[in-house]
């Protein structure tokens, strides 16, 4: 039986191979995607980002138990853009999460940068749509971080929650100016900490000067991850967003600049991996390179160059 | 006179001007790059990056300071790639620096997102070159956070240095075993804070355990940036990396390297805009992301297809 029949046969080694083959960029992984992608787009796919230290796992594990009660099976997939490390390596925070790891209706995958030139956004983009055509119910893409390619990554997700946390520093505010837009619903975690109502007053205003043409007024939810507070909150506030994107026509908008954008980015890494090929074979790319690095050529000359030869 | 002569005349409107142009990707920044690029390649390049709150703002103006009073002119570029601000629109911890905006031999320019379908670390080296051409002899790339783009965005310095801080909770691990790489110096800045010693002790674990194969042994520093304690021996920690890569050919290798990443991304960034352009005229692009959204097409041989079309 090959990969794609034992993965829809519902085999948690095939869906883990599946995911490996994604990451090691294997050469058969995109005729598996192929075969699977008419059997994706069923999940609800939320995205959970925010600074280090935010709790975004603990986080992550109460959301996952909240559903796995309401009966849903759930994929987890937690993405490091800042570690080398991958697939088996289940990193720091997500240890914590071994009661989910028993559970038969769980799959945890943590994904890092490892053998990844860029792409990981991609990359994640495929496993979420493994774990949608595996079948799974709710899907949690988590990400470590605030950064753009963190950004990147929660675009794969329907509803994306942005997890703050009081007393970070100067340099929170910089990072909420640029996730402002990014948030479906706000958290703000450890919210039993002494100035979580200055954060949350300033998350406010923000919100307000930041005000979208969107009907979906992002709410702000207060909780306390490590003890539970708040997360039957956080579940209801996310059971709406999702009715929101239904009846508004916003998650058909939102899925075709997914596949709008995935489109785009299978066509460049497709037209890099040609280029360098086609050009190491003949050592054309190298001397091209050398002449650059001694300010003999610039670079956007020769770049204009070797697209007008392989383009038609 | 055109901007290039202008440029490199010493005017710092023209400066200005010419970074905005690549900033809003203007047609003719391509043209002026052509002509500025073989005016690059004398500046030391310095990257400071790390996670928010670690005082990178503070510690690259007191470093900024330092080689004033060495009598070198410097740029500083402060990236910030999650920001959705720009240019003109100095970022938060910039304003700190008036000090510097007043002096002449200094010009800094902070760059968001703005306008940018990424491509942010294309500009920022771009943005680096220009300031180059002009003549500035240390060039400071300051990023916030610690994610993949950072890590691109600093790739354009020669020395980098990655700044810690007592203090930031757990997820700091994560966040440096990903900067480990990139780090030719690590900065403990706030080192007077309690658990400076602990933070210092991890840093030089983690050190031993990657090291590489590199005659380089990235040393760790300790700064007060607010005091300006240990900006000197900081300092004369860059001087001594900058020995290290000419004598070794490492600064050599590094370029090499930096070519090859530019031109590959201005061969993707060409590609892109050749592609849309080219299917957005027939309305081929559109109704093949809405029948990939609809399931009907897979995105993996939609972009097969459209690579064997534009692709000689």
């Amino acid at each position: 039986m090959d990969i794609v029949a034992e993965l829809l046969s519902g085999s948690r080694r095939a869906l883990a191979r599946a995911i490996t083959m994604v990451e090691n960029e294997c050469h058969e992984a995109a005729a598996m995607m192929q075969q699977l992608y008419p059997r994706t787009g069923k999940a609800q796919i939320i995205g959970i980002t925010g600074p280090p230290g935010a709790g975004k796992s603990t986080l992550t594990d109460k959301l996952a138990k909240k559903y796995r009660q309401l009966g849903k099976t759930i994929g987890i997939v937690a993405v490091d853009p800042t570690s080398p490390f991958s697939g088996g390596a289940i990193l720091g925070d997500r240890i914590r999460m071994n009661e989910l790891i028993l559970d038969e209706g769980v799959f945890i995958r943590s994904m890092g940068t490892r053998g990844s030139l860029g792409g990981l956004s991609r990359k994640t983009a495929d496993v979420v749509a493994i774990m949608d055509a595996f079948g799974k119910e709710v899907i949690i893409i988590e990400t470590v971080g605030v950064g753009q390619s963190e950004v990147d990554i929660v675009k794969a997700a329907d509803t994306t929650v942005v997890v703050m946390v009081p007393g970070l520093g100067d340099d929170i505010q910089a990072i909420k100016a640029g996730i402002l837009e990014i948030g479906d619903i706000f958290v703000i975690n450890k919210a039993d900490r002494a100035d979580a109502e200055r954060l949350n007053s300033e998350l406010e205003m923000m919100l307000v000067l930041n005000q979208s043409e969107l009907d979906w007024r992002p709410p702000i939810k207060k909780t306390v991850a490590s003890s539970g507070s708040g997360i039957d909150e956080l579940a209801a506030a996310i059971d709406e967003h999702t009715n929101y994107l239904n009846k508004s026509g916003e998650l058909e908008r939102k899925r075709r600049l997914r596949a709008n954008n995935e489109l785009l980015s299978l066509i460049k890494e497709g037209i890099s991996r040609y280029v360098v090929n086609r050009m190491s074979v003949s050592g054309q790319f190298n001397s091209l390179v050398a002449s650059i690095e001694r300010r003999e050529k610039d670079p956007y000359t020769i770049a204009n160059i070797i697209l007008a030869e392989c383009l038609r």
